[in-house]
């Protein structure tokens, strides 16, 4: 086969692995899918556009497609009530526009176990729509923020709690964002300590290591 | 001599030519400082060393020179009435370190005739000591919004008032900040309207457009 | 719903939230323009292409649209004659290439209230075309200046006038000009004091600060 | 005062602020440090050089110095038992030039309640010291992983581990390394999910996420 | 004609010239291919898609196409037995997403007379899956590494083995990879030494470069 | 009209404006080229597409079309018998893929009344095709050297001849090329003296100064 | 010896060798003199410090240098009737920060046989230096042109004569003009036709490229 | 101890770990090679200034020291007849001021066992200096190239000859060689294939992988 499925994944890093969709077609997918469903992990797929969700799901009818978020998935056996007992990771976007990647982020966390809360649309520009948050702020585990232009949400956020905030930077913007390299330097070089950031516009790898860090 | 005084200027732009000190020497700067001595316009030095401002004021005792801003100046006559009068120009820094820019920033405004006021520290990783600001705010002309790592503070600023902003890029920070570049960006690429950017660390400029505007 | 509208922003900022429309849908827009509709405020979306723009008119046919500017609008209850009575904003741009941002720009602050000149292709390569206007430049407010290539149009107008110049950078050019670095560049390096910045082909942003100023 | 001490942040965000103490003389250092030293928490001062350092010990005796990391600080109130029971925070390197890094990272862990434990000049180049460490790395609540040059051991940890790593480039390499870009973009398109990133040379800010995570 | 046919080369070079399709249509390709076939040497065009192949196969049916290299080639006259005597040239590549590449980098160096090995999918993420292959990795005359993202497979296998490693940066990943510039950088600070760097994407060059080494 | 075409050019320059086809449609570039015909000046529009050029010349059939060079022109009257007297414009190509870069600048020339001579393909990977040519050399008023990848040749022939060599960087070449950086920067760092540069692709610019030097 | 001179170039290139003289030592330098000076062709070294230029004058004391520049030289039996006759090299500058440049252009095509004309000081923010200048302006060969900042003059200059402009980057200007890289741009990216560009600072690039063209 | 000397590695890699002393002191240093000279290998520590050398060689008085290179060595126990029979590892340099980076990787191979040869100066300004080489240059096991400014001598050798090319760009150049970026894509880009490229001014790197492909 042209993969190597990592089945000791789950083992070794508490997660099975996840599928980068982009490149691949439907076939290839399917194929590492249904070597893996047998383990009874859940699954995730990202980067996957409508039609070939389409063409998965009817060869795999429990799988689920999120479409804002082009995440393809399964949940595995997770206790509802477990769930409900946590501190939620809370996802927050600057933007309507970054909606998107922070779906990305809220749904993987979703799909690994995690109670999520969305927030969006509270950038800087309007700070009062964060600050009646604030209570709301106050009871979570982590929090996923993402920005795209200046990404100066991170930041403010990192200044007003106590848990470690995830910066997500998003290429939303025109001209000197350069295609998020603007929120990305922003986010690394934050006056707030308390913050880490991943790759431009990856909600997957924030809401992963959001999961990780609500698991403890 | 090297360089062609532009006395025609304080006539076509309103202020008088203003003399980049750094690659002159104290008795090139001399030279062209009693060039202009003679039109009783105001006159400002900008990125002067210690030694050399007191080279440079021991031949002319009506020069002040002020160190943390680096700049040397003979304010013109200017009316303490009139000045009292006029809304402020407002500075504000995010960090500490941001002072010297931003006192350039000042001391250019008030050569050329404003009123300042100086709010420095107020950066967004503590957002309460703005917001204790608001009512002060609420009293300026224009801003200068001076701010180095994310570059934060011009968008939360710009968000809270209805007069333009004026926003500093500095150098402090260390690493991904490539010597100013990530504030930058970050305000060039401002999700509240209303800000312009000038040149990394350039006080001077900002000072100078920011009493313009106070002008109108 | 997935935005924010914030309605509080005409009493803090002075003007009414601006809609990036970009990355939204006709429906996404109509629904954020119903929702501010009720409050008598102008209305202006940004960046809508021609097809979107038409939809949304057949929904609200109070609603303008302007193809070169890509804008759609609605004035607020201007006065005719208060807008006489004031200092222009003059939008120049150096090429022809780079009149849609300049009428981005024109638009924005037309929208916002004020009273716009536009003098366009009169770049450095022909100075005379620019020396021609030296009497009608001595009469704004505030300059937008809009050019693509090494970007020189605003450093000169800077030079010739006492008012502030807000410089806009176009992606307009090839090569070395790395979609509009080169003019941003250049332009926050200017020689010329009195010059600010936007982001590369922000026209709607030069044109909501120089309405600010011209407001003062 | 120049400084605005956040006195409200122990009680917002859980530790108190860090003094960077890069651009600051020993006397506002210290000015600093005595607003804050009656309230009792942990003091910490980073970027601190050996005669700076020696000033402000001399006024302050109870102040301590680590060189390596340029840290000066004073623990608060630790009750050993409890940090004795806790997952340690586990601070790796892949040079020995890497050292300084990762001890700042460290002694900021140990300065806010952390138990640490370091494995320093385990890179890549000879795994097998890596792969020695695998049973102590499975005892651990967070990673900092800090690496130069090419920054591969920051993906290589996380595909190990269940726990989140917090990776730090540094500037230690030469010619390409462009004072640690590379490693700062290697690090965020890490292979391995789990991985977040933080400014080049940011030891400091490593270390606090770091403890607010194995503060959960 | 358009293109000068350099007829010298394999005298001088060893190998004859490469014929990079990219830009050319499959007539002008047909041109130089005919020009060239007279002479018996192996014949070898890179970066062709599909249809252009097809045409070019039409005219000369002697041509192969292999279409997840987008490589069209002829062997020259090789004595299996010869090749199979020799240390072969090992292709591994650390994501699926990297295999184009690294198909042209294999057909390549088989072009070329070599014998080659794959290994694919076996990137840092999961360790074990490379270390499985210790044994296999001893008995190579030289390793072509394909790998996007971070880049850390070329250091982890030079790491391990004796002979030369040539390093190929891909543009797959996306946002900070920068189109493959954060594993170009990340190779070429490679902290194993024994590691050579090509273009992003190239995988030709690799192929040749292994060739010339599997030569000796 | 949106355009201000510049009549006084040809008096004060030498040479009439050039038309700047990309961002123009039809109707727009006809409407420049009729208000300059008149004059009988030679016409020039550049980055010209096929079909444009179609609807042009029907309207001005005394129009030319170079498809290769994307060039639309009308020589104005000149003497052949004078042009035969003079040393020609030598255009060289690395390439076969530069050349429509090249016939920008060698049509450019032709048009401004130069002689023009072409050699193409005979990049530094196999000398002796320059080699062969040196007698040719000798005899040129200037030299415009187009090329791709590493741009190598302008220094090349720098090295080999006694008039100014122009050198244009092509986006030609894949990954780290970066769009024509790479020879731009290359060509930038020439270490043969007598090399001057212009933009990315700009054989347009090229011809232009190299007509200009053979005037003299 | 150390370095191979390359004492074919004078017949080869019209000029002889010009030696870079920053990184080599007075022995190494005179080493090189000396072998050269045999041959009564020009000398030039440039990049060199006064006492290096101290040590060298010592030992061949028909050596001069020319401080503002760093340069050190021997002309060749020039005649100075020759020189007269001809049309100068014209040498601009923008500021008189960028004199040093302009003098190594200055001097260098002096020393190869120039009259050459200075006008320094004459940037484009105070336009009336440049037009007092035009007369002047229309009687040269050849223009360099030196400038830093945002490095517009280039482009006004040759938009008002129909000579050829070779223009000169400097490292002149703080923060976002990144060492040269911003009028580096701006200069490439000229809007008027007829500049071309020699590297950042490189004033004896300009100046040997500007006799070249002033000798045919 | 700081360090965890690699002492598997000769045996894993057939050579043993090589120092890199620019960040560590004498006695760190001496600590590592004390631990390693017991095992009889050669020695080689790089990057080091000609004090520190004094003191280690005082420690350790067979060690030899190489200022040009700033190289510390041991030689093992080598048969002078073994390495006379081989082919040469060749390195070349373009300019002179690149010769400290062409004497590292020259010493690195020879301490690693192999004959070397050096052709220094030899760049593509004055071809015929290369030209003149063109019999020697056939007789090489593998080449080093080491070139600042454009980088084009790598294209130029590997276009002659039959075996492999290692380029090393130098940071020699100014202004828009940005520390040596200039060459380094030069070099990725060759036009010839057979280049390979290690880190700017890693002569070290080169002289390694030359070792490693002299021994097949
Ligand atoms: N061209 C533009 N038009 C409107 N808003 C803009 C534009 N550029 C930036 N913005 C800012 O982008 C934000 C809109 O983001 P969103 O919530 O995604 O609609 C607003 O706060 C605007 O101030
Ligand atoms: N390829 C090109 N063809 C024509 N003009 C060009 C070209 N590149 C740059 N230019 C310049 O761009 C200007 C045209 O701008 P515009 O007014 O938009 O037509 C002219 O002044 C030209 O000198
Ligand atoms: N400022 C400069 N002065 C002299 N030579 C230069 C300069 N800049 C580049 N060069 C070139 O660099 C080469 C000198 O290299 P080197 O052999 O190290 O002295 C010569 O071929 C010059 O053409
Ligand atoms: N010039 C150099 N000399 C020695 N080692 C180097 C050099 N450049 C990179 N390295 C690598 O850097 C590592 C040494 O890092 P450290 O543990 O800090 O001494 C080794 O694995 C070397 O392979
Ligand atoms: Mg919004
Ligand atoms: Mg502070
Ligand atoms: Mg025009
Ligand atoms: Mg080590
Ligand atoms: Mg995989
Ligand atoms: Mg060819
Ligand atoms: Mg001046
Ligand atoms: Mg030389």
């Amino acid at each position: 086969g042209f993969a190597r499925v990592d089945h000791h994944r789950p083992l070794r890093r508490g997660y099975p692995e996840v599928v980068y969709g982009e490149d691949k077609d439907a076939s290839q997918i399917l194929h590492i899918l249904q070597a893996m469903a047998a383990t009874g992990t859940p699954l995730l797929v990202t980067r996957v556009h409508e039609e070939k969700a389409a063409q998965i799901c009817a060869a795999m009818p429990d799988m689920q497609y999120e479409p804002k978020a082009r995440v393809l998935y399964k949940k595995g056996p997770i206790s509802e009530h477990a769930v409900a007992q946590r501190l939620p990771v809370q996802v927050l976007s600057a933007g309507s526009s970054d909606i998107p990647v922070a779906e990305e982020a809220a749904v993987t966390a979703e799909v690994l176990g995690q109670k999520v809360q969305r927030f969006y649309d509270v950038g800087v520009a309007g700070l009062h729509r964060l600050l009646h948050l604030l209570d709301e702020l106050s009871k979570a585990a982590v929090y996923v923020v993402v920005a795209g232009m200046e990404g100066a949400l991170p930041s403010v956020v990192a200044g007003l709690v106590k848990r470690p905030v995830i910066a997500v930077p998003t290429s939303i913007g025109y001209g000197a964002s350069f295609r998020g390299l603007a929120p990305l330097l922003g986010m690394l070089n934050s006056c707030a300590p308390g913050v880490a950031v991943v790759n431009i516009d990856n909600g997957f790898g924030a809401g992963y290591l959001a999961s990780m860090i609500a698991d403890m």
